[in-house]
């Protein structure tokens, strides 16, 4: 097996050209790159072995060496995913370690980062390479290339020392080959290629459980209250960002001397404006999570985050598309322009579809069948429907990320309630343990491959350039855009939060994905390097900044869920939202005095955790006696959007799709009731307060009680006669809910809670 | 991108070489196979999608066809997945109806082998395949082939239509192709390939978490309890059977007058006789589980099943080197022999090894830090760690599968006692879902691979002698192993329990697994198609007959854990297992008391679920009485080799890897405190009994009472002055446990249990 002694016309050249390939086929799947390095550490992992095993087989025969040849590279490929399984320990452990001894200054995905640069450090300088061996080939006989297409193998004939019990001639084997992609440096020098992943494991691996995760743990109670500013960010300042950045960063790259100006186009640097304006939610939300920063605050923040990466794939994808498909010159037409834009839109929404459909059709699975009983198929159940959707989007040319968001958030809002008690825990634990795994793992990764992948191009320049358009572009996309909203926006965006949200803007995962995806160009093995750089600076410095930040804008952290400081305004209570434009039931003059008086903190505990509600009762911050002031300003509040799509989830959605009253009978017409009675289950009309518990009881995962709760009264007040239900379904669950709380403050709580429904 | 027209030099063939480029290098790690099929029912997805999106693009560069080439095949990979995940889903939602009618003659595995059969069958007859265009190539200039190795990669230069901004001169682009295997049959015909994965996949994503999962849910008790019938049955029995096979299938083989007898080596046979020889544990104990059948029987099934996997995969292994690297000739030779069976000893020996530490540094990490402060991490560190011991596995070319299953036995024992709740709930329920997928695919698999798999070799006498040697071989696994047991064993094993041993030899996954992984020859061939058959069988028709037969041979079912029918023995109580041999404690009289006397079905608890103590109370099937004479005969239960492990493990391996007492400072000698002292936490030393219940609070998946308690008062006997802390232990974990039982029936045990300890 020695490659020392092959000849000339061998030549021995290192196996950079293999990234290229994923690149010029960037969809190929395949998951683990051949490569090879730590030959040497296997070496003394296997010495003790080899003590112990028998010695050496007699590998005189091609097909021994490469059967050998075959297993160092599997255990090479173990040893590769085992460093990062290592590494990962050694993250949480860690991660353990700081959070034990609480340390501030620097959070977890920092933790991963740092170690990856150090791990990638250690790989680099230490190991040596082992090359790949490559031979150029021609046709045999005489070549005739018919097709537009390269073969997709090619068979090669290779004299062999001796053979082994084959049908073939002696000494001449045929072996395969597949074909990968274009080289195209045929004559660039060895490069170390070391523990790099085919980029695509990120899209098809590692993003879809976080991506998932995001939508399925979506608090979407203070989402839907936020929907407008959070869309306008997430759609308008990403797009508005990307083609700032794209624009200002061809301005500066055309006025640079070197040799950038000439390998950049304007699609280039608008591809990375595109994949530098979406903001990561991982790091800022942790430290938030552990603050309880404002939940308003907080809504906007992953809102956001989780939109704007949505948005970024697709628009990333619209550009390449542009350029590629549309545009010979790479300039501006405007018919490539169009397609592009409505690529953009139609494959936004084809997969926003797809994802709310299969969500849908999950949460009708759970309603009409009794699985639910045997908790293991449920999880089950609901797994492979979202790992399908992911993989239907993918097979119809969407993007499989954005439909798995969107069925996240739809699995959060309708399926979640007709799950089992077990599978809502196993299913919340499952996918939290995923998502951790993953982002550590994309840090990390990120880390190690700032050392390791061989194609970074530092040019100072673009990095200082960068750094400056992406903090302009956050800035281009929070304060003209929050200054806009807050012309109609009732509880303005303070400058503090603007701030905050600006300082917010740490870029990750997406990012850095979307940027080693295709490294096929200088140009885009500069905007790898310089969006590597950005992610660690950001994530590292900025999420370890965040704290301090917080502190001195004066941003209250340690708050309840319901005391709400956005702008000082005194919020209204949940309840008070449809006092003013609807009338009264009687249930809903009694929740209206528990949401406007001592009950406030209350009602709203199957929102919050048990902790949350302690702040509440002990520290009400002044929001006690601010209800009825609040009340008047709620038919502003809540966007037109938000309550058009509440009162037809509400109306329709929740009914068809959960156990959820009011009835399909009673919210349809009278000439839709047989279908009506074909969509409601047993268990919906004949459900009595215990049903209804389980039906209500949502957890931090899953709360709607707002837009749920606020709008079933909608329709109460739409369809008479089953106001008396909804009543007593909301003050059940409200008892069930203080059934949970058993502390002593919670007693209290409790028995206010009686004298609030007893007015 | 036409294929049609492609000149006769680049000869349309069939993609089926690609399945031989696996074998040839059997441990290549690639994922998913690049194949297609189904490009119609893609279009028939992207119809209504086209209608939106923006028309064809312009197709004319070669760049642009290879990128739809790419992106159609990331398509088919999608749209294969979804296949298996539609397939699983459909599975899950039939089983569920099967559950809910009480359907018992046909369970779960054989329901998805059964769907796959189906679907398979569908692919097959309704579909068209499409072809790979392959070209047979040969070096540029004047060939040298020094090397003994072909080159890792060819580079192609292919003329191309036009190009699009590259630097290479126009027309000519160099493409690389990579090794994949050599091509075995040259002028094969056309045969369909459609949704086959890769063999390997089965070995590095499928099997770990099911191997995993065993030994982390194993029934600890009664598996140590049966250690040395289960150990006789899964070593011993498991080689016996698979040279018996070799043997006999052998002589069958050359009597037939077909091309067989000239195909198949002795090797060959062998390696059937040890792919054939492992049983399934799934589905039988699936039903077991339902019918409760007795304890006994079920760990026997379940340790051996479990165990002969893994002896099976390292037998097959030791019998592939023996003939590719030791032996030239394929015939029998000593030092060749012996070097596989050091082979085999040193892999099944160090992968356990492997696996222990491995579980054992876990149990380390989490008794040393307070990671169980944060669930999550502790959950992320717990799976983290069992990953990477079958990659360390893997990576030091041991099995990786065997050392999950020993790191799995030792995560249950160890290190599931200092975890925190939630992360034991957490991990046995993620882990228990990756196994049902798992299995549920493997079976889903080898039914659609019935029809799709493109190189099964129907041979009806061969098949035939499988069979009948398939059951040859279980019966001389079973049979004179029990007698040979039965001489010194107590309670014996009933011939009707021999016969249900018997019929419990389902095939599965792991005979699968190993057939399918090489596949180049005639005779391979001819395996897997014999393998796959004897699989659907056993767990179809024997899998839906377990039921009846369990009801006619007369064999208990609806058992309590405790009420063992083993030979219709009277049993003993855990507890008196130790009064003979060590003077009683004031506490050990109690528990003898209550083990002997009505608590019997009570302290047992701990191991039992709710719905066993129901039964042991209502129906306790006369073992209330025999305890008595149960006492006399414990010294002979208890197998040497378990109570041996039991003191040791009691003694040094749980006090350092475990919170549990007696401390190292009670066991180890006095000379060596300062190291006991370093190794046992303050936790250890100063826990009281609420910490107590913490560590003993051993749920379904971790009863290893006997053995723990059984031992721990071994230990209170040897070290004086700890009897009171151990007594008080039980007592205090039996409190524990009777305070989750919320039953009447259960307030009467506890009733019963309180005048028991007040005795």
């Amino acid at each position: 097996m020695s490659h020392g002694d092959v000849d000339p016309e061998l030549e021995m050249t290192s196996p950079h050209w293999m990234h290229r390939e994923a690149e010029s086929c960037p969809r190929m799947h395949t998951i683990w790159r051949l490569e090879r390095w730590r030959s040497s550490m296997l070496l003394l992992i296997g010495l003790a072995l080899c003590v112990l095993r028998a010695p050496g087989c007699s590998a005189t025969d091609t097909d021994i060496a490469l059967d050998a040849k075959a297993t160092l590279n599997h255990r090479i490929q173990s040893l590769d995913l085992l460093v990062f399984v290592f590494l990962l320990a050694l993250t949480v452990l860690t991660i353990w370690l700081f959070k034990h001894h609480r340390v501030s200054w620097l959070h977890e995905t920092g933790l991963a980062v740092i170690y990856g640069l150090i791990v990638g450090a250690i790989i680099r300088y230490a190991g040596t390479s082992a090359t790949l061996v490559h031979m150029q080939v021609e046709p045999q006989g005489v070549p005739t290339y018919s097709d537009k297409l390269p073969p997709d193998t090619l068979w090669f004939r290779y004299p062999v020392n001796q053979t082994n019990s084959t049908k073939l001639p002696e000494g001449i084997k045929t072996y395969a080959y597949v074909f990968r992609g274009q080289v195209h440096d045929v004559d660039e020098n060895e490069i170390d290629l070391k523990a790099t992943f085919d980029p695509e494991v990120f899209f098809n691996i590692i993003l879809p459980p976080i991506i998932f995760y995001a939508g399925y743990s979506l608090k979407k109670k203070y989402f839907f209250r936020n929907l407008g500013a959070i869309l306008t960010f997430a759609i308008v300042g990403t797009t508005l960002s990307a083609f700032l950045i794209g624009g200002f960063m061809y301005g500066c790259v055309k006025l640079m001397p070197n040799y950038l100006s000439s390998s950049f186009s304007f699609l280039d640097t608008l591809y990375f404006g595109a994949l530098i304006s979406p903001t990561d939610p991982l790091t800022i939300l942790a430290i938030f999570n552990d603050l309880r920063v404002d939940v308003n605050l907080y809504a906007l923040v992953l809102g956001e985050s989780v939109l704007n990466d949505a948005v970024a794939i697709v628009l990333s994808g619209a550009i390449q598309n542009y350029g590629e498909h549309y545009s010979d010159t790479g300039e501006f037409e405007t018919t490539a322009f169009l397609r592009s834009l409505s690529d953009f839109f139609s494959i936004f929404l084809l997969s926003l579809m797809i994802g709310a459909a299969m969500g849908c059709l999950t949460a009708l699975m759970t309603k009409f069948t009794r699985v639910r009983d045997f908790p293991l198929l449920e999880s089950a159940l609901f797994v492979l429907m979202s790992y399908s959707t992911f993989l239907l989007a993918e097979a119809t040319e969407l993007t499989g990320v954005v439909a798995v968001l969107f069925c996240g958030i739809c699995q959060a809002h309708y399926t979640y309630n007709n799950l089992s008690e077990d599978s809502r825990q196993r299913t919340k634990q499952i996918f939290e343990l995923l998502n951790f795994l993953a982002e550590n793992f994309i840090f990390s990764y990120i880390g190690v491959s700032m050392f390791t992948f061989p194609k970074h191009h530092f040019d100072a320049g673009f990095i200082i350039t960068a750094f400056i358009c992406a903090a302009i572009g956050r800035a281009v996309n929070v304060y003209p855009l929050s200054w806009l909203l807050n012309i109609r926006r009732k509880p303005k965006i303070s400058s503090n939060f603007q701030h905050m949200l600006f300082f917010a803007g740490l870029r990750g995962a997406m990012s850095f994905a979307l940027a080693i995806r295709n490294t096929v160009s200088d140009a885009r093995q500069t905007m790898l390097t310089a969006t590597s750089l950005i992610v660690i600076f950001t994530v590292v410095i900025q999420g370890g900044a965040a704290n301090f930040l917080l502190n001195w804008l004066k941003i209250p952290v340690g708050v309840d869920d319901e005391t709400e400081q956005l702008n000082n305004y005194q919020v209204h209570s949940v309840y008070n939202s449809m006092d003013n434009s609807h009338p009264q039931t009687s249930d809903g003059y009694l929740q209206d005095v528990e949401g406007g008086g001592v009950g406030r903190g209350k009602v709203r505990l199957s929102g919050g955790t048990d902790s949350n509600l302690d702040t509440s009762v002990d520290g009400p911050n002044g929001s006690l006696g601010g209800a009825s002031s609040g009340r008047r300003r709620n038919s502003h509040e809540k966007a037109i959007l938000a309550r058009i799509w509440g009162n037809f989830d509400t109306k329709y959605m929740k009914p068809l799709l959960t156990h959820s009253r009011p009835t399909l009978l009673e919210t349809l017409p009278v000439c839709c009731n047989p279908i009506a009675r074909l969509l409601t289950t047993t268990q919906q009309l004949t459900q009595d307060g215990s049903e209804f518990r389980r039906v209500d009881s949502d957890s931090d995962i899953c709360i709607d009680n707002d837009t749920g709760n606020g709008l079933s009264q909608d329709a109460t007040g739409a369809v008479p006669g089953s106001g008396v239900g909804v009543g007593r379904r909301n003050s059940l669950s409200r008892m069930e809910i203080l059934e949970h709380v058993q502390s002593p403050v919670s007693t209290r709580i409790r028995l206010l809670g009686f004298y609030g429904k007893k007015l």
